[in-house]
């Protein structure tokens, strides 16, 4: 366990810097907050003042006799690393920086904030901030934090950290008016010390937080971030809000597959791959605060009962339009049902009991759908003779008998079910105002139960050798073949022709049809000044594109240019089909691998499937169901598909172990027959 | 206007049949309704009372005296059609059924209902049910349906129709407790009589309803009401949820097109047409109940004006997955706000004002970014010193100054904003709880306002000839290409080989490469059994393609089996672009087109964009954006993408004009420089 994170979160004493008499300031809703929360010892520090909110006031820290566990320092900005200073000679564990004017205002800030670092590399106090709203433990009980101190804040099991916090503010407030607790809120502000990733591992052992919900703009050290992530989702679900997620990608970027990645998706990826749950929405965020950890989804196979046929309608919308699935109801249960329903009623799913279905009907068929043990969603509308509070209670009683019973309960309406709602939440009951959002929950806790465990075998049968890349320079056709050759991707069959009277000893190696092309590091785009000719059939075809291109690298004043020979993969098939590989090199979370539908108009179809290095056996069922993928199934069937996972874990080692590599394109990787083969090759590094 | 739906909903005398002393009855709840609510003469039937809520009650409707303009009908489902019996001869001029028993509930009922049909078809009298939920009319007012009497509705511009009871009243009853009204709320039920479409065509002219709201799950005249809905968008905004938007397709679908068109996606296409905005939540219904009619969004550009950067950063996240942009801030605005704003303030879109903005600031701000005129998102976040109370009462002024200000408000947070939010909301101003609610409401009237008004110059433009399809069976190959040669698409040349000695003529009038085919009806997919042979190169090989294709025809019996000889328009091409043509009729909504990407793996890559046979310019130029409309336009340029949609128009007015045609398949048609070729030809009637 973190011992400075503990600290921070159950001080018994705290020190304020920064405490103001100004009920206006900072300083001030800081030192109230605490005092309204706080059971152990509080000091306050003010050079200027004798008492605040009644509490004497130290000038600094260091004339404090008492051990101090936690400074809590809320002043300017170019004072802080002097009271940091002064609480490492008080022997102070952690202190929380309130304080803005650091690398968010530009400039001058982030000087201030190079410098903090520098101080905290040599120091033994940990530090949350600063530019942060504070930190709040529910349990036991502190607020450190400068919300409105008329915020009331519920105990509950979810910690909440967000990365700004404006927003944290806002949503703690939304919660506590859903009736939404907390274990933890944590505010990271610029994060100078403490991190995102060290707070997950703390709160991912904390015993008092049953799930972690995330709201974050930027990551700054995607490996450890990942891997805090990856550890924390074994034992309890993570939900992630990012901020950020535009799709802008550099007008720089020269290569496919760069082009094809956006800003996000590696945070996607990423996120997907250490098997979080992400959200788009603040309000989405909500329930699953609220609900994440009360029951556990492992079927996709969602239930609906309902006393309006319009609720189940929309339900099954959802469910389908989630990707989850309807399940079927077996002939036992349609026969237990049939002994309690009336006969107008639908005996299959959606399970549709009638408008005037009274409580006790309710029961009798949520006792013999609840047996099943699949996620169920029980929808009430108000209708004649309907009895909301009566129906919420019904629902209690089941889910009080069997515990984290995947029960979910939609209660439509407004006033009519108000009491029935209220009812279900103040016992905690998963209950929603609408049908998507049941689905909604379901879905995401579907997603984390799947991939909670990835397996990893196919990676791990894939022997892949670490080819080292030493290239300083973007690097083309048969300069790059030859590294894809050592990696163990299958590459066409090429020569370097540096003189005319070589072509027909070339021939003899590579044979009809072939395909010439000009190879010069100041193309990446060959195509565009047509620069290959393909589809050669005999001798005297070849000597005419000698010429061509030749003239070519004369009129376009390329030096350096080569021709390459190359065996033509195609071999005149009618309806290549071909793929695009290629690897990306996201600033924050490294290697990204895409498999896409290649060929010259791969940019304008745009359908690519990207995967991390170390691609897990989920992801790769995944991929097999894609448009790209079922593509390759098609056109090569499963071993080939096989055989291009393999080139992409191999890609994505080649990309690990060679950080100087940027991006990789080769495109097009043709299916030829029962394997693949990849006809161009390029490496960026630059 | 409808002068029965005028009635319906202006009477000044309702009887009702079947009232109830039982107050558990519908009967009961319907009469208590109306004389909560209606200012006319209330006259009862029921034949085993002498009076129910203090009202006389008749044997008969025909023992009344005194003229009756409504009469609301709840009795038993088989006394119903001797009841409007009555009503005819008394003279009412129109009926609600609410009674249920007709064909929801199966065969009996379906027959009951026939009955029913047929005797309106004789009868002056005009129907709104049966099964349905009733009417209410809250101006003047009267409600006439059995929704709980306690729900509390509100007067408003909206008028709501509902295939679903049940829903119905859960949407009224949550509608109500979030202050939203409405002007009319219609149950339409099995709508035997008036329909759908009739309702739209009275709420389109009628002055109290400024937007219009449908919960819709089928719809049986589909050109009635796509007629309706087009006028009806002409004036105001019309929204719909859906339901039943599963994508099941019968499995017995033998056309691609058929494949890959779903049963919503008519709907869809439909609703998109008509310049409808469509929904696919219940709650995203209601913030459209309430503003659809506020303002007018005629740019995608928007600003953002928060005091929280998380809050922009999500805003802006939400604009641009919604397809909208953030707007440019021009140079003489950005140097307005730096007078306004402290300097480390963000002056660019989105405008972060700092965490301590004042109601001054937010004045400040918002008077120099409403001159804009754009569409404005306001965010406010509860911070230190923050006012949100007073901030939303600057939103209100400025609101006040100018009407129909496209700006909208998001106070984020819970109890701490509560009252802003409620000070906005009385005041019938559109405030979000979360921003991509507003983003949403921006989203879907900026479709509708930039939809509303389409132009067909293209479509007009296109002179197709109309030919008509005599042909009573599926008809493929040869038959079927001198078909769509008299429609006006280019085909590949062809001709029928009866016997080997034909080749060679055929070769004089084909050339090479070319492809010879099976030609069968048996045979919808050729490719299957091996029955295309493509480029040909000589007459040795021809032969060759001809032995293989006559055993092909021998062993597997195809009776009636020809070959036929084409050019084979691809003609050695090594990438060549295969586009998918086809037509499908949707059995509500007539022929849909489809452009998308073809040749062998059309199904599994599963690019595919419809149109409607009468195609918007709107529509072509959003068709151009497309995955498909930018691989034609990457493959053949504009001349090419043009001559694909006037195939499309072709296509769709051949359909329109033979009823009898269920699918078309046109793949591959395929790019060949600066034209586009159909190379294969099947056209589908049963």
């Amino acid at each position: 366990m973190n011992m400075s994170i503990e600290k921070i979160l159950n001080p018994e004493s705290i020190a304020v810097i920064g405490a103001s008499r100004n009920p206006n300031k900072v300083g001030s809703a800081i030192l109230k907050n605490i005092r309204l929360t706080f059971r152990g010892k509080i000091f306050v520090v003010n050079p200027f003042a004798e008492e605040i909110q009644g509490i004497k006031s130290y000038k600094s820290i260091t004339n404090i006799k008492d051990r101090i566990d936690v400074a809590v320092i809320s002043i300017p900005a170019e004072k802080v690393l002097k009271a940091l200073k002064d609480c490492e000679r008080k022997k102070v564990s952690a202190a929380i920086i309130i304080s803005a004017g650091f690398k968010e205002i530009g400039k001058a800030g982030e000087k201030r904030e190079s410098e903090l670092k520098a101080f905290l590399k040599n120091s033994k106090i940990k530090v949350i901030g600063p530019n942060c709203l504070g930190v709040i433990n529910l349990d036991p009980l502190v607020n450190m934090t400068f919300v409105d101190p008329n915020t009331k804040i519920f105990k509950g099991t979810t910690a909440f950290i967000s990365q700004s916090g404006a927003l944290l503010s806002a949503i703690v407030d939304d919660a506590s008016a859903n009736d939404i607790g907390f274990s933890k809120i944590i505010s990271v502000g610029n994060a100078v010390d403490i991190d995102e990733a060290d707070l997950i591992d703390y709160l991912r052992e904390d015993e008092k937080t049953k799930s972690i919900v995330l709201y974050l703009e930027g990551i700054t050290n995607g490996e450890k971030f990942m891997r805090s992530l990856k550890e924390a989702t074994k034992k309890k679900p993570v939900i992630i809000l990012k901020g950020g997620r535009s799709n802008k990608t550099s007008s720089a970027v020269m290569s496919h597959t760069g082009s094809l990645a956006g800003d996000y998706k590696a945070y996607e990826l990423a996120f997907e791959d250490a098997g979080a749950i992400t959200v788009s929405n603040v309000d989405d965020l909500f329930n699953f605060m609220r609900d994440a950890s009360k029951f556990e989804i492992k079927t996709d196979e969602v239930i609906v009962v309902t006393n309006a046929g319009g609720g189940g309608v929309i339900t099954s919308d959802h469910i389908n339009e989630q990707g989850l699935k309807m399940a079927q109801i077996g002939d036992k249960t349609v026969s237990d049902l049939s002994k309690i329903l009336p006969p107008e009623s639908n005996l299959h799913n959606p399970i549709d009991m009638l408008g005037d279905a009274s409580p006790d009907r309710y029961k009798d068929t949520l006792n013999v759908i609840t047996e099943l043990n699949k996620p169920t969603i029980v929808i009430f509308s108000p209708q004649e003779m309907s009895m909301p509070l009566e129906t919420a209670k019904v629902i209690y009683d089941i889910q009080s008998k069997k515990q984290n019973l995947p029960l979910l309960s939609v209660f439509l309406g407004g006033t009519n079910v108000e009491k029935a709602r209220r009812f279900l939440i103040e016992r905690g009951l998963p209950t929603y105002e609408y049908p998507n959002e049941a689905v909604d929950i379901i879905s995401g806790l579907y997603f984390y139960y799947s991939h909670r465990y990835p397996s990893y075998d196919r990676y791990k049968k894939e022997k892949a050798k670490v080819t080292a890349f030493q290239g300083k320079k973007n690097t083309f056709g048969m300069n790059a073949k030859v590294v894809f050759d050592r990696v163990g991707i299958k590459t066409t069959a090429g020569v370097v022709i540096n003189k005319e009277s070589e072509l027909n000893k070339a021939t003899e190696k590579i044979g009809y049809p072939c395909v010439l092309k000009i190879s010069s590091n100041d193309v990446a785009h060959k195509n565009k000044i047509g620069g290959v000719i393909t589809n050669i059939k005999d001798y005297s075809e070849l000597e005419k594109a000698f010429k061509n291109l030749s003239q070519i690298i004369k009129d376009a004043r390329l030096n350096g240019a080569k021709l390459e020979l190359y065996e033509d993969a195609i071999n005149g098939k009618r309806n290549p089909v071909e793929i695009l590989l290629g690897g990306h090199r996201d600033p924050v979370f490294g290697p990204m691998i895409a498999i896409g539908i290649g060929g010259v108009h791969a940019n304008e179809i745009d359908e690519v499937e990207f995967v991390l290095p170390q691609i897990s056996d989920q992801k790769i069922n995944e991929l097999s169901g894609s448009k790209v993928g079922k593509l390759i199934i098609s056109a090569g069937g499963n071993q080939v598909f096989d055989e291009i996972v393999g080139y992409a874990i191999k890609l994505g080692k080649f990309m690990v172990a060679n950080k100087n590599i940027k991006d990789i394109d080769l495109n097009p990787v043709i299916i030829a027959g029962n394997t693949a083969i990849a006809a161009d090759f390029k490496i960026f590094v630059e």
